[in-house]
């Protein structure tokens, strides 16, 4: 792998740490019997950490895949996979 | 422009109209005080149907892109326009 | 029908004339081929549009709940009724 | 605190603990460099289990504040509790 993908996977995992973190905040205000509107809060806090990580895969599998068809590798397959990422970006929203 | 063009641009007409169709519709049955929840329903519904119009454009533009590039046309200029469309799917979801 | 209710129905339809407003605009920019990421941006605009309508919709039957049991009202009805908009409300989301 | 809310506590509690184990599961896949699509539909699943969660919340202020109301609690109180629950929810939406 090249020092690039390292990083940007090093980057992805603080992200998915820090929204692990989140839940075990929310886990201790459910049990400390929190406002229901500042739960609510933290539970947005995290949606919104999550898609925040679709949209940069999102973004990268776009660059890669116009990288890939620049360097000359297969049109049609770079299609697909592009379109089969969007089609899962889409699905909850 | 190509037939192509002019057939996406067709079906996209359509699917405005029947849309704007949609926001006639529910007029109706706010004058009529149909209960909230149907009023929702539909509500939803024209939300889903801009929703696939946005999912279709941003297909529409990652194929052209990845085709571009394909052609020899500037990487960075369709890897920026790309990216631009992508910001925007994401904005509101 | 209470005059407050007249207000509110003026409210709404004014809403939904302005949202059929913007999407005769976006068939407009479509058939003038304008970028996909300006057109984007005007479908977010009608989908967060038709959200808040959704919105205000839960908040006045919320109220509207909350007062018919303040009043005597049957409360398991109100509750159900409540929830089918709550459910109605998050579909999409 | 009451059975019924002991009960919902830990109900709520098993959620979050299996969205915990997710978001595990997904730095696993970003280690294993899985790709990009799978990862989205797992990044989906924990974003429609946080909003899940959300509408628990939300319903179930709603019954709280119509059975508040029902036992003689303050209405102004109640109606302002439930919309503040409601503009968070709608929040990220």
């Amino acid at each position: 792998m090249s020092h690039t993908n390292d990083h940007r996977q090093d980057a992805l995992i603080k992200r998915l740490n820090r929204i692990e973190g989140q839940i075990k905040g929310i886990k201790k205000m459910v049990l400390d019997e929190k406002e229901t509107a500042e739960i609510m809060i933290q539970l947005n806090a995290s949606r919104a950490a999550l898609q925040k990580i679709s949209q940069i895969l999102l973004e990268a599998q776009a660059d890669h895949s116009l990288m890939h068809v620049n360097e000359g590798k297969d049109l049609e397959k770079e299609m697909s996979t592009l379109r089969r990422v969007i089609t899962q970006y889409n699905k909850l929203n």
